[in-house]
């Protein structure tokens, strides 16, 4: 079923829901999906709405139109997408295959609704897996010494493939900040501890020395400040004195994996809103 | 922060949001949580608002009156209630004391928002516990040769307390199917196992017999049906060969206690909606 | 690390462990891991050792013999096997592509230590994902009005590629009796319900029905009685009213991939021992 | 059934199992639960046996004596303990009723198996609740300039009531070092988040303004440093950006709960065994 999903962030007040939900009524909309949220600590309100496209006289430039007045009235920063419109997702990965494997398995077998124009790698350990789905494959080495030009040709590849999301599949490689500015909110990190546990390298390690019982997996979007941006998603799995760091590592790829899943479709379902750092996400 | 809860379910088809949206726009009703679900299968629309009640210039009654034709024209099932009228709930126990005492200890903490006007045990151990906290108790045996004065005796004292909502925390009886129905959607079981895994007694023998790696509680409306009326809500916990039948049944009270708690307090928050033997939950 | 995997299971009584480590510590074998259970229930007693390998003076055969002695004298039900020879495992698959795909990366990644002789199948759909792991694909299609020529061919290309093991992985076919009885213990199936709920086929579409608040799935090892065999491990994930079958079936796909890998591995590292339709697993 | 309970740390190496067991089958003990486990990174060895204590022509003085020579030889750190001997534990509360509710419960319905000779809080609050379960409560406010008498208090209380733990259930104060010294491994704490994330000061506060998606709570002995001791016990629950600060702090209470429960309970048993600010827990 086709939908337009309209997603909306202001400060919140009286008439808000009664004036959308208004508008669309006077459209015939068919509402399939409405959530709300206000936010008493902010005073902000959030909404989201999946509307049958077909149930529209619309396509999603006259909505733009129509619906700028109401936007304008209530200070609404908003959006909205067409779900037959595909994102367009440049994964990035090195030289671990799991969160890659992954995503791209969701993908072939349907699970997973976006189009993957290319992968990235400094590493290209991963081509043939990447190629066997028929997806472009760019090895794109970072010369430890001067990673600037690496980075240009990330840069230049994402743009070419207009790219809406990146995704960084364990690429293992710190963003330069012009580039996390210039997509804020649009690339999406796993990282393997339980955030704000364990920030920077060797998370598993790290767990292992300060002898925890749980390990997690954190997926958030990319800022300037690493391991610091806003969280989409984060879960854990249980661990004993008998797993060694090799087991965590172990272990702690499925949480990964299913963690950064979980947190891409929300993306792409444009169920991710973002505010001061946090997100508010409409599972 | 005191609320109205509007919650409603009916037909789903266009328009509905947009009237009771405006209906609550129209008198200025500030809504502090908004929740909708379109259900695909059944066609059927469900909705709560919570609706602060300083911000209406109603009471209950007038917004009944208010509100009835909306209600009509779409042939909607629906409740309005007013969070500072807390719900009155009976609960029913025997001698097992963890659910009991855990609802105890919430709502004399504060963390469980209704009045308890009294407990009604088939057995004397509890009084003690349930007098402390200024709550009478009522010792309504049960004979098994000739249950219908025991049932006669706890429907009286039900009414005569007025409860909205009686709560059976392990009491370990079958209420007769009269009551059932007299009390439809009203009377909240608490059962010792994963439903439908393992209906009827001693479930924690049944699994420790069919050698599950999980053990449940499962939180539900009693219908004359044993253990079949719609789930509330679930969880689980993982067991190992290790655990004998007694520690089945000590870690299951943990599950068993949380669970209800938990489901209680969606039912007492008017978060449940029931439509075909199946929970809406908008937790 | 090369260790020899000790496995036993008998009567208890005082002196086994004694008797054991003993033997052990004779011939100077350092115990690296060592699982040791008590079944107050049955009365039996279950062990496992895993021994350093270099540490021995032995090969399988001749700890087989040194240790038969030992073995007659408390009765023991046990096994002996070496980390260093791989099981072999074939892998049964229908047109779902999830659990198949899992244990192929795993495996070539791996994660998985096993050798994987030959994918079968009942249709062509995954003979591509499964020859890019450079594993042979067979294509025996099941007739409905005759399956016995079909499991006759899979009989024979199990024992033509000397499989210790056969994971079903969501195969969708029941195996003949005495396919079951032959490869007692050694064929693992996933099912996509949490066992003992929902038996048989559809089992989202009767936990859809039922309105329960987590959907699970079951590995264990098959036996004659349909979905009844021993549970190795289960697992659940939370759903909602919001989720529809569709989501379900998706849903359950990360649960059931998760909770076959993990059954699997505790197999294939001789971790289960299996006495009355029940598992002890030594995770 | 009256036990034994043996527990010990070793470097590892050959015959350590077999001489144990070999100690106690000349004995004729019936072990009736043992675990062992190998650490590689540290190259040390931890084992437990329980042991029923009528299989022993023993008590714990004379297995002492005969026991001497084998720890000796193997330079273990060793203690044995007997179930029938209950531990004394000292309850540590302030103004916060969940924990202490629940540990009073669990220990009044027979679930945990300790005696609790006082209660020890800074605030009058808790009262009536402890005493109505017939254990004296000793009130010790702390004086925030100078809070060194309280302690001193507190310390003789501990002695005077011969505690073998003491239990911080949200306490709420810091120890002062010399009490965490004197008392190491002995004194329990639970913190309101899942370390090391949020140490200090009002973790949930620090969640929600991180915006994770996870809270968590954790249980481990209290050492000089600040909410750094060795983790005995650790779990989470899922929160959403609906869950305002107050929805945490009561989510949180659960989570609480239940993990200084299993916390205290794997303590009792003797399940918990400290090396290098790390725990070995044999549950």
């Amino acid at each position: 079923m086709r939908t337009f999903r309209l997603v909306i962030a202001c400060p919140d007040g009286v008439g808000i829901v009664a004036k959308v939900s208004n508008f669309l009524a006077t459209y015939n909309g068919w509402i399939s999906e409405a959530s709300h949220h206000s936010d008493h600590q902010s005073g902000w309100f959030f909404m989201r709405h999946e509307i049958r496209a077909e149930s529209l006289p619309f396509d999603l430039e006259e909505f733009r139109q129509a619906f700028a007045p109401i936007a304008k009235q209530f200070s609404m920063v908003w959006r909205i997408s067409d779900s037959a419109q595909k994102k367009r997702v440049v994964l990035m990965a090195s030289r671990e295959s799991h969160c890659l494997a992954d995503l791209l398995h969701r993908w072939h077998s349907g699970d997973l609704d976006c189009e993957i124009p290319c992968v990235i790698s400094n590493h290209q350990d991963l081509r043939s897996m990447v190629e066997w789905h028929g997806i472009p494959f760019f090895h794109v080495p970072v010369d430890p010494q001067d990673k600037q030009p690496a980075f240009a040709e990330v840069s230049r590849l994402v743009e070419e493939h207009q790219a809406d999301t990146v995704v960084l599949a364990r690429y293992m490689q710190i963003l330069p900040p012009d580039l996390c500015r210039r997509f804020a909110h649009q690339v999406i990190n796993i990282h393997h501890s339980f955030l704000p546990s364990f920030v920077g390298a060797k998370p598993y390690h790290q767990a292992s020395l300060r002898g925890v019982k749980l390990i997690g997996a954190t997926c958030h979007y990319v800022t300037e400040e690493l391991d610091a941006g806003p969280i989409i998603e984060q879960d854990v799995a249980r661990i004993s004195h008998r797993n060694s760091i090799e087991d965590l590592v172990r272990l702690g790829k499925d949480v990964e994996r299913r963690v950064l899943a979980r947190g891409l479709r929300f993306h792409l379902e444009d169920r991710v809103l973002v505010h001061d750092n946090k997100t508010v996400v409409f599972d």
